[in-house]
């Protein structure tokens, strides 16, 4: 499927443009559309946007829900019970579902208006990956509805970003390792960053650590640290901070400052240093998460190896009923 | 001053009825106007909303906010710098500004168009305590501005709540001092909840533990927690749920279902067992968090004395530079 022609589509169906765009998934899947929904909440003047996890968007279905409204559903397995049902009570409310799913026989797809069998994998272009296509088809929603200033610039930034994951991903590969060597028998770590990069923060705590290294952890945002959270800090305690380019970098550097006096266990993942400048600095910042969640597998592989635990072992999802 | 004189001076001043109502916090004060952004997410039709860390909205200020927008903040102490800013930045851009705090002396009264100073302690009715009034200038807004089906319920449930806390403290008293015996030596814990109560999970964690007793700590939406976070679940980690009476009620059944299974060492505090029923069923899911801050206090009143580690002790807050 085509972004620009999903939307066409759907906006020519409504019947003022497209009022509103709410991002519903669970887990992994409600991580990589947070970096859309800080998009749409700071940059749209009209269109509206809300993130729900799939459970609670069925059972306390937003009033505001309408024939205009264009709800987005992620299941990477296609099947997530919450999920399909999140996107069957779309379709009652007359609303316009897009599903984007890695498994072509998913269940999502029979209530999915338009759907995205997206690409995945390390090989895959991150641009085909569902964090992109889903920030693109908010782009093309805003574009489309009431325009947007810096189209351009965000299309040339799409272009890139894949290139300077690549580069980033060089990188990083050797103090991965030694990132792993020195905290490998951590047993909780917290996840620092702000902006369109909270929600990998919140991601990384609860896809790479809790669930698939079975470690404590904990997302922060930079800005609420100060406020409670950095009571913690401590010398044996492991802080690891997604450093953004753009509008909220303040935000993160204002932690780094603290820990790099309060702490020692830290490790900085910092956007600029890894080269993301070369996006334009009216919509670097969106691509801030795009880039983390890349370089942070990096960083999870490699614990996952010091660990001597497989990325892929579970002991309940999938394995017992819930 | 009064809730609904304030909402109708604002009101008479917009073009066209308040068009957005932005929460602006940190911390504990940004954790009492989640039930807010709930609510309104929930029930409004045409009234947006949005809930920032106060730094964020400094930085990353959103294009929607203009002279129709209603930007209430939030500081206990009236000073912080962040909050004090975010009030300033509203003002500039020509939004209607409430302000709330303790302190008459407060520097967010100079930018405040207008202000709750508000109760604070035990003896306070948590009517007018800041959760409960930015509550009520939410309902108050919905009401003048497209109107509320549930109005007088919810207006009922206000005159019952302080009441069903005073019982709820009473019942929960000794149980919350087996609490403390029992897991006073935990240097971990999580807290789970969802919808309108799902901030004071976050409040808990970061306020209640991480602030005031260093303890590590993480909130989990009760409708996340299976997708990821589940996987650490084993008989030595300590969770407490928040288990909510009304419409998301469901997610929190799952997860105590999940944790009886799986975990041994859980905490159970639902608001439908403490007396919330007694207001109606259209309004009482909002007058979960406030019940459960309350009750949540003579839990961390409970775990203060055990630990032998005052509410009251910081190592960095107020007392080094950040």
């Amino acid at each position: 499927m085509n972004v620009v022609n999903v939307i066409n589509d759907i906006h020519s169906a409504t019947k003022e443009g497209i009022s509103e765009v709410y991002l519903v998934a669970c887990g992994g899947s409600l991580v990589d559309m947070y970096p859309t929904k800080y998009f749409l909440e700071n940059e749209a003047k009209k269109v509206v946007t809300g993130l729900f996890t799939a459970n609670e968007f069925v059972h306390a279905t937003p009033k505001r829900l309408n024939q205009d409204s264009l709800v987005i559903v992620c299941s990477h397995g296609g099947n997530t019970p919450e999920s399909v049902e999140a996107s069957m009570v779309a379709k009652e409310r007359g609303a316009h579902t897009i599903g984007l799913t890695h498994n072509q026989e998913a269940s999502l797809l029979n209530y999915s208006d338009h759907a995205f069998v997206y690409e995945w994998g390390s090989e895959s272009d991150v641009k085909n990956n569902p964090m992109a296509i889903i920030l693109q088809l908010a782009v093309e929603v805003l574009y489309r509805t009431e325009g947007y200033d810096h189209y351009d610039a965000f299309q040339s930034g799409i272009g890139k970003i894949n290139g300077i994951i690549k580069n980033g991903e060089q990188l990083v590969e050797k103090r991965t390792k030694e990132f792993a060597n020195k905290y490998g028998k951590e047993e909780l770590f917290y996840i620092l960053s702000s902006g369109a990069s909270y929600g990998h923060a919140y991601g990384f705590a609860i896809c790479s650590l809790m669930e698939m290294q079975w470690l404590d952890a904990a997302s922060i945002h930079s800005g609420e640290y100060f406020h409670g959270p950095f009571e913690v800090t401590d010398k044996e305690t492991p802080f690891i901070l997604l450093m953004n380019e753009g509008r909220t970098r303040a935000l993160d550097e204002r932690a780094k400052t603290f820990l790099q006096q309060y702490a020692e266990k830290v490790e900085v993942v910092d956007a600029k240093e890894l080269g993301i400048n070369t996006i334009a600095d009216e919509v670097v910042e969106f691509f801030n998460p795009i880039l983390f969640y890349s370089i942070m597998c990096v960083y999870r592989q490699a614990l996952a190896d010091v660990r001597n635990h497989p990325l892929e072992t579970r002991r309940y999802m999938g394995k017992v009923a819930y």
